[in-house]
Parts: structure tokens; sequence; C-alpha cells
């Protein structure tokens, strides 16, 4: 038992005081966790579009001051009533969803959307008791995604911490914890290639490159990365894609482009983009009569999908996924493991690395578009 | 060897002069079978929605005269060249679509919509030498969807001719060679729902009691019928539907009323309407996380399905399928094995019966919209 069980602790977290304006760095004071929580140490955390996009607040009502961060690893300092599968020194990674083990959905072998801890981008405190841990002189601090992985020590519901190989290197595998593990389970879990088929990716972002490297795992034989924009298309080779197709290249729709391709379409597509006709597009240039086609990207509130419903009726099939389809405290393991035994590289999603009093240096590079994943050391 | 092999035959047929005009039975000349075709005696032939829809011709380009036909049972009569497969005297049912077991459909385990004999309701000829086998003092006559069966003897393709069990009554297995299968299918190859579980069925024709025929053999434990003719409802608790939905007794969007009734959604839904807006809702109303949605239904040109993508996200599943996803001369001898060991009921489907110079009745039936399918016995 660490000896700071039970004790509220204070550490440094970058607090978003307002919206779009630098984090501070901030002495905070972490409360411990109650009944069915956790607090964790956390030990490497990284930057997703996610937080930018409500760090910016330009589509959601604003809530401030916030800790943000959701792609992290620690270790459990201490738990709270009623926790018994995790103990204090267990490596686990945070996630931004969750498994309660009790509802409907996971208790069903296809759905990860857990009832109780679905992904809530409203919410800035925690579920047992509508409170927040964090406070600073005695004002509070709102989390985030059930997670706020930029402070030293955070507090989440059991239901939102995988434990994972106690032998993983938390400085590697914490980039699994979101995007990474969403787009590899949309290939793996959800469009399933077979050996030898072909896979179009539409958007070639960290989540992307990870469903290309998914459809290389699961080895196909050509994997044709789809975007806007050409500059994403060098690093591609490493994550699988084998062609690709920059849609602004030609004065016919892309689906047509990859039909000609491929002889009627492709085997699976995978739309990693948010972008409504990139959506469209995925669904149209998958092969009649096995074609699957994986939404992933999340669009914009208003957009709407449309299609001709012979493209259903020629038997296609169009799915959608949240986070990979895995569920995090059962599934997430795994994905460590397929690390852990070298099928899975996570390293070339690394791009940057910055200590955690330099956070604000990998918020400019994100929005610089710069890089894939920059790693902030906590302890650095 | 039949006597007739290589002979033309003269035999009588129901050949339609004009659109929209009661059919006349003439004697008209049936040509023997070429290459890789086949010349069948019908016994028993029934009426689908298909056949008045051509025979109407409002939406296409009229091409007459025609002999109808496509659900059916009979015998081979005689076998053209390369037809090594069946023999003169096998049962078999014609199929509207094809099996060439050569083309990447058919090599797929998971498509049966093959490249050379797929559905093509604009043709009248024969595939290998663009010409009919059917004429009347030299005129000749046109073929529809490749089966013609209103004619005593007619010539297929070989890979739209299905052996069947040689114990099986004809006169109740040929309603299983188009809607019936279709339904059926949907449900059980595509739809599959688990034991136990709740499935919505839009459009109470024959193709949706056979949706819901299969949720029972399935074991499924809620069939819920959506119908805007609650006239359907009563017949539709023979084939296993356990509620009804009438979307007119309600002011707010049906899936919603499913999704009040389910607690979130149905499990799974198979639209057999044809109705753009049917296909909608079969798609919004199944239940997020697991929820899969089957089109069966053709639907019009210009129709446009159309859905906010979230609705893809939240883990829903949408697919489509053609013939019920039955490889004709593969998976149909399997349905009429399942009517053999009395897992499926076809009886109650027949709600009429003609002998073959009647087959105007048959017509009168349909557009009335009254009872399923009616038999209409050739030799009668
Ligand atoms: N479902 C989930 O659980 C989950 C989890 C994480 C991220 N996401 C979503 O996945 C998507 C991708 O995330 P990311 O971090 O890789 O984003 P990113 O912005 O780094 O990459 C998106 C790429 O898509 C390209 N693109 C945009 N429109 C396009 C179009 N019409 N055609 C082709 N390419 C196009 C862009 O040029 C860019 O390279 C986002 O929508 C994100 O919200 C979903
Ligand atoms: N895909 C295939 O291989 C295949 C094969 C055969 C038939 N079909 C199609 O299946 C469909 C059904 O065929 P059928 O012979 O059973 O037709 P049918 O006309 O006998 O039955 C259709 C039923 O749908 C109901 N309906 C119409 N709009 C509706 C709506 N918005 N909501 C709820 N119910 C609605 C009607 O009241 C009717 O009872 C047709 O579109 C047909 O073309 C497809
Ligand atoms: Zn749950
Ligand atoms: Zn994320
Ligand atoms: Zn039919
Ligand atoms: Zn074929």
């Amino acid at each position: 038992m660490s000896n700071t069980a039970g004790q509220i602790i204070r550490c440094k977290a970058a607090v978003a005081w307002e919206a779009g304006k630098p984090l501070v760095i901030e002495e905070v004071d972490v409360a411990p966790p109650q009944k069915d929580e956790v607090r964790l140490k956390i030990l490497y955390t990284s930057l997703c579009h996610t937080d930018v996009y409500f760090w910016e607040a330009k589509g959601q009502t604003p809530l401030f001051p916030r800790i943000f961060g959701h792609e992290a690893g620690g270790i459990v300092e201490s738990v709270g009533e009623g926790v018994t599968d995790l103990q204090p020194g267990d490596k686990v990674l945070p996630v931004f969803t969750g498994e309660c083990k009790q509802c409907r959905h996971c208790k069903s072998e296809e759905s990860n959307m857990c009832d109780l801890l679905r992904i809530n981008t409203e919410r800035g405190v925690m579920i047992g008791d509508g409170k927040t841990r964090f406070s600073k002189d005695g004002q509070p601090i709102y989390h985030f995604l059930g997670t706020s992985t930029f402070s030293e020590y955070t507090v989440l519901h059991v239901g939102s911490v995988a434990k994972i190989n106690q032998a993983a290197p938390l400085d590697k595998v914490c980039v699994l914890s979101c995007g990474i593990s969403t787009g590899l389970g949309a290939t793996l879990n959800v469009a399933k290639p077979t050996k030898g088929s072909t896979v179009a990716i539409f958007g070639l972002g960290a989540v992307g490159l990870a469903a290309a490297e998914g459809a290389r795992i699961a080895g196909a034989s050509r994997i044709i990365g789809v975007d806007l924009n050409s500059n994403r298309f060098e690093a591609a080779r490493n994550f699988g894609c084998t062609e690709f197709v920059n849609p602004k290249d030609y004065d016919k729709p892309v689906q047509q482009v990859l039909a000609e391709m491929t002889d009627g379409g492709v085997d699976r597509s995978v739309e990693c983009t948010g972008n409504i006709n990139a959506m469209i597009s995925a669904f149209e240039c998958v092969h009649d009569g096995w074609g699957v086609a994986v939404l992933v990207g999340v669009p914009n509130r208003d957009d709407a999908f449309k299609t001709n419903p012979v493209n259903f009726l020629s038997e296609r099939t169009l799915k959608g996924t949240f986070f990979g389809n895995y569920k995090p405290r059962t599934g997430l393991p795994d994905v460590v493991e397929k690390y852990m035994n070298k099928e899975l590289e996570v390293e070339k999603f690394i791009t940057h690395q910055v200590p955690f009093s330099e956070i604000n240096k990998a918020f400019d590079l994100m929005m610089k578009g710069e890089g894939l994943r920059c790693i902030i050391n906590m302890e650095g």
C-alpha cells in the first residue's frame, strides 16, 4: 500500500484555464479515489485531436478550468472501495470510454459501447458523486473524458482502466489508449480483410495509418491510401500502404477511380477522416457481392450520409465502429500483447517527445500537422 | 433420353402480346437447348410481383411478345452440349439469376451475384447466341429473366437450373425459386438473428412473411411485423410474428416506436417493402452496439438512402441482399431440404391454385392483393 493512499496528493498538472489559451503547469490537489475509482500516477501521455478540439471549444459548450489528456500510461497509486481487480503498482492504460462489465453492451459479445461509461465529452465530473477530484486552492477543476491525463496524478472510474502486461514499456504503449487502437481495431475487428485482399484507407492521420497497419497485419496485398494531402503518402509506406490516390488529382469521383484500379471495387475500406464525402466514397468504392466499408471518423453534427439504396442491394455492407470495437478492459491488453510480440509496430507512430513542462509544444505540433504522436514525459 | 431431344417441341404457352393485356394461351415452338442450355418441362409455376411489373411495363422499355414467369418447378426434358451435371428426368427449380461457378462472385464464398447470369430484366434472348428459343409461326417470342416458365417447355442456361431432392413435391417447392427464398435467406443468411433475439420485419407480403418465417426458424423470441396495411397482421401470426406496428397509428417515426418497445432498438431488422422510408426506418430502429439491418426491397430508381452517419458510428450495420444470398445451384437445394425435413413450412404461402388455362386469374388475384401465392398447374 502506498503511503499516499487515502490522502490528498498535491502534484503538477497542466491546467487549461480558458479556451485556446496555452496550458499552465500548476500545483493541484487530487482527492483520493472513491467507491469504484482508482487513482493513477501518469508516467507518459500523448496528445490527440480530441484534446485540441475541446480545448479550442469552438463547437461545444466550453467547460473550464479543465485538465485535458486521454492517451496515456501509468501505474495504480491507490484504489477506492469495492475495487478488487486492480492493486497499487499495476501498470495500466486509462481509456476515454469504459467497460462496466454489467450492462447489456458489456455483456454482449458484439458491442463495446458501455451504457455507464460510454464517452461523454460534456461531463467534467466523476460519475459516482458528480464532483471533481481536482482542485486548486479550493476551486474545482473539471475532468475531461473521465481520464484527465495531463496531471501527475488523476482519478478514474475503475471501468476505464485497462491493466496491461507488467513488462510493457509505458513510453511506447501509452499511444495505444485511443486513436491507434481505434484504427487498428477498425480493420482487424470490423473490416476483417482476408489475406491477399485489397483495402482502401481514407485519411492517413494517426488513425488511418493504424488502420493501414491493421491491413498489413491481416496480410492484405494491396493497401491503397487515399488522402487530400499528398504529403501524407511518403510516411504511409511505412504503415503498409502500397498505392496512393489523391482525389484532387482526378476529375471523376474517387470511388470510380478506385473501382477502375481494382476491377470493380476494393474488398474492404476504412474511413478515418471525419469528412462526410469521404464516408460516402469509402462505402461506394467497395466491390459488390462482398465489399465491407467501415466508418471511423467523427462527422459534423448535421452531416447526412446519402447513397443510392441499390448500392446496398448489390450486397455491400456498411458498418461503423467506436474505439475499433475493442472493449477497454478485456480488449486493450491484447493490443499491448500485439506490440510485445512484435506483430504491431508502435514506435513508428511516435515522431516527437517533450518533457511535461513543454506540453504546449505538443499542441503546436499537432496544430501545424507535424508528425503523428508526441510523447509527453511526466517526469521529464 | 426423351424422344423429343434435339427436336423442336410444340406446346402451350401463355404469351403476353402487349403490355397490360391478358395473356393468351398459344401453341408455340420451343427450339432445342444449345451449348450450356437445358430444356425443362414445367409442371407448376406461380406468379410474383416482378412478372406483373414487367407485364404492365410502366417503368421500363416494353419488350413484347414475351413469355413471363420465373417461380416454378419442372423436370429436365433434354440438355444441350456441355451440360454434364443435369440429365433428362431430374427434378429442378428454374431461377431468375444464376451461378456459372466460374466468375469471381461464384468463386467467392460471400457473393451470389454471378457476373454472367445475374438478373437482367431487359434481356429477352439467350446469352449464348442472342436469340430466342420461342417462336410462333416463325415470329420470335422473347424470354423473361432467362426463365419464362409460363410455358409447358422452356429453355434455360444450365447455370439457372437448381437440381433438387428428387422426392420433393413440385406443386409445393415451386414457390421457393424466388421471393420466399429471398425473404428466408435475408434473415437466415444475412441478418442471422440469434436465439431469443428481437427481430422487426418491414412489409408483410410473401417476401416479408418468409423473412418472419426465417426469424421463427432461427428462434427469435419477439418478431415484430411492421406494415402500413393492418389487414396483413392476422395472417402474419402464422409466420411467427408476435407483435404488430402500423406506422400510421403513431404520430412519431416508427423507428422511435420500435425503440421504445424494445429498450433501445431491435437486434435485427429486415426490410421487405421496396419503400425508401421503410428502408431508413428499418436501419434506424436497430439497437446501437450490435444491431444489423438488412434491405431486401427493390427501391425506385431515384430513391436516396439518407441517415445521420452517427447511426453507423454507434455500431449499427447495414447490408443488402439479393435472392437472400443463396447461390442458386448450391444453396437452393438446401432450402428444399429445409422443407423436406419440416423446418420450413411452405404450404401456408400457397393460398390459391388455378389451372394453366386460367392463368389470368392469378394476375387478377395479385393485383387485388388477395392471398400470397397462386399455384398455376400446367397440366390442369
Ligand atoms: N471512432 C473513434 O473511436 C475515434 C477515435 C479517435 C479518432 N477518431 C476520428 O478519426 C478521424 C481521424 O483521426 P486522425 O487523428 O487520424 O485525424 P487527422 O486529422 O490526423 O487525419 C485525417 C486525414 O484525413 C484527410 N482527409 C480529410 N478529408 C478527406 C477526404 N475527403 N478524402 C480523403 N482524405 C481526407 C486529411 O487530409 C488528414 O490527412 C477523426 O474524425 C477522429 O475524430 C475516431
Ligand atoms: N432482393 C430480391 O432478390 C427480391 C426478390 C423478390 C422480391 N423482392 C422485393 O421484395 C419486396 C417485397 O416483395 P413482396 O412480393 O413481398 O411485396 P408485397 O407488395 O406483397 O408486400 C410489400 C408490403 O410492404 C408494405 N409496405 C409498403 N410500404 C411500407 C412502409 N413504408 N412501411 C411498412 N410497410 C410498407 C405493403 O403494405 C405490403 O404489405 C419488393 O420490393 C420486391 O421487389 C426482392
Ligand atoms: Zn457496461
Ligand atoms: Zn483520442
Ligand atoms: Zn420473383
Ligand atoms: Zn458466376
